[in-house]
């Protein structure tokens, strides 16, 4: 038996996906822009395929789509243009994050700082949204760029979008959503002026990615020169589709389970809590905090019984830092783990992690002497 | 019936590569950097397999791999991080290539020129190798990288490697070498500083490439911050096996049947001319001149009987701009095809390709009224 809740850093490629690509791999594999039958039956190919994408995130006719080799090359993508139309251009070189995002944002603008500009971090309030006013009182007019989540994946809380596009508006400054962690989960609308995703949280392939842009926001070709990888692109369409057709059973049935399992964890470890109850977040995702456990011990015996859970690390935030970042006590962030159900996860896996969890914080307080 | 003699645009993904993909995809598709078993099994999975790749190219232990998501993104990491390291830190800002390259490498210099580098290209010989003295005449104490194909694809034609090596070495300048179209073609040893290959030119995937650098070289992180692309990267490992163990077939059985469509045209049609006849070539290319068509009408005709062939274009560089750069001829230029055979090409094939051709030309030299 084992339950794999560690959607937040891969998903199952879905049949769909896996089955639209196959005749791309294996007979339809000409260069998407050779101009000949073989080049020309792979663009056929993608006729009405792309409308899926674009409506998974709300986006219309006029948007732009471009299609990326994974969702941190699409925030790249993103900051490379405003970094080359802005910031060389007309000294706009300030970016602005928040304290909770992703390792692909947060080493694009450290190579963004080492080229000369400047990465301002708004904090995170208790509720694990980002503080609205200081967010305002970071941007100034030499701000080029503001990029958050829509939902970072580890707490799984929902930012106020539309305040924060409010904001940006107002101040007039580009507003960058990456929405990896909640495409698929909740209905989106194109708010600011880029949206990114990628595929491989959303039951795509590894080499897939998206990025949407408003029209004439700064966006520069892609530097690629090379073909377009239809196969990628005809997985990631296809899983676009099926998240589509499986919205409410993420917002039925994924929640139901989510919530079941919190339930159940806090009736079997006394002290065990949820983090940002009250909070709006991500129907498939679980953040937990048990007292006197320390989360890597936790994660380590989790692991070893097949329950996969995230702490984040080098491809996440780290959580610990990231709660504490939220005003957590430290002693809540040390046994804190993260666990993302997707579509797929059943009744029975949720079952069997509930009651491994529950044996394994008891072992643990036990050696430990109980807190 | 149909003949693919456009393996420069793309070639088959080998029955192997997608096999040793499968799984990945299908059951072991977890983040390959997660701490736990779904991401442990990944990496294990890569045991003994990047080895093949290191062998295709010559490299030993102690070179740096690098895996891509294209060809393309492999040239581009190369250029970054000479720009990075080199040009905005020591001011060496001027880049060197041939007038020869393809367009990924073109595109990356002209960016570099939008942030203020100097892009030197390079003239061609009448044989279709890189003019040696103008190279040196081009290198100043300021230029950081020479960038070169060790063949370009349409031409075939081998480049003087060590010699352009020794130049570099003698004035100090990196230098990288794209073997795409050689690699699997000829075998290669790791001369320079820098080697890259695409994936979807040697029977892997769209969304491989490769980039192997020489211990101490300039090389920025990857920007990626996402999860390694194991499908893509097992399918890679698959084909540079496949590609080492067919050789031989490249060197004898499709050169044999390159020649032989070489002599049957020369044959079939009068005035037909094989280019840089003299100059060492690829086993697998052929690139002709045909009296009195048109390059453009005579691919149409080609590609409508379905035998698949290249001019260039927006991801090679234009077949006839190349061959003027080269000193050919106007009309001989304007009458150029080039034809790629791979290791799958068959006899038959090659045959009706020759019929097809033979038959396209005379029709387009009855109505043009003759030469």
């Amino acid at each position: 038996m084992s339950a794999y809740l560690d959607n937040h850093s891969a998903t199952k490629p879905c049949s769909s996906a896996l089955e639209r690509m196959r005749p791309y791999l294996e007979e339809e594999w000409g260069a998407s822009f050779a101009p000949h039958q073989k080049g020309i039956d792979q663009l056929h190919a993608l006729d009405g395929r792309i409308e899926a994408l674009y409506d998974l995130i709300g986006a219309t006719d006029d948007d732009r789509f471009f299609f990326t080799s994974s969702g941190a090359d699409a925030i790249h993508h993103v900051l490379n243009s405003v970094y080359l139309e802005l910031s060389r251009k007309e000294g706009k070189c300030r970016f602005v994050a928040s304290c909770l995002e992703d390792a692909p944002l947060l080493q694009g603008l450290k190579r963004l700082e080492e080229q000369g500009c400047f990465a301002e971090i708004v904090p995170s309030k208790p509720d694990g949204t980002i503080d609205l006013e200081k967010l305002r009182a970071a941007i100034d007019p030499r701000t080029a760029l503001v990029s958050i989540s829509w939902a970072p994946g580890l707490t799984g809380v929902l930012q106020p979008i539309e305040e924060i596009a409010a904001i940006c508006r107002e101040l007039d400054v580009y507003l960058h959503i990456d929405v990896t962690y909640a495409v698929g989960k909740v209905s989106l609308d194109f708010v600011g002026d880029y949206i990114t995703f990628a595929g491989d949280r959303m039951h795509g392939l590894k080499s897939s990615g998206a990025l949407f842009a408003k029209p004439g926001v700064p966006l520069v070709s892609s530097l690629a020169g090379g073909t377009l990888d239809v196969p990628s692109l005809t997985a990631l369409s296809a899983a676009a589709q099926q998240s589509m057709l499986t919205l409410d059973i993420m917002g039925l049935e994924t929640a139901r389970l989510r919530n079941h399992f919190e339930e159940r964890i806090l009736q079997s470890i006394p002290g065990a809590e949820i983090l940002f109850p009250d909070s709006l977040r991500l129907p498939n995702v679980s953040l937990l905090s048990f007292p006197g456990v320390h989360q890597e011990a936790l994660l380590y015996l989790l692991h070893r019984k097949k329950v996969f859970a995230a702490i984040g690390g080098i491809y996440h935030q780290q959580l610990f830092r990231l709660l504490l970042a939220c005003g957590c006590e430290e002693k809540v962030a040390a046994g804190a783990i993260s666990f993302a159900l997707s579509r797929l996860t059943t009744e029975k896996e949720i079952d069997y992690a509930i009651e491994t969890i529950a044996g394994a914080v008891r072992f643990l307080q036990t050696i430990s002497g109980g807190v």
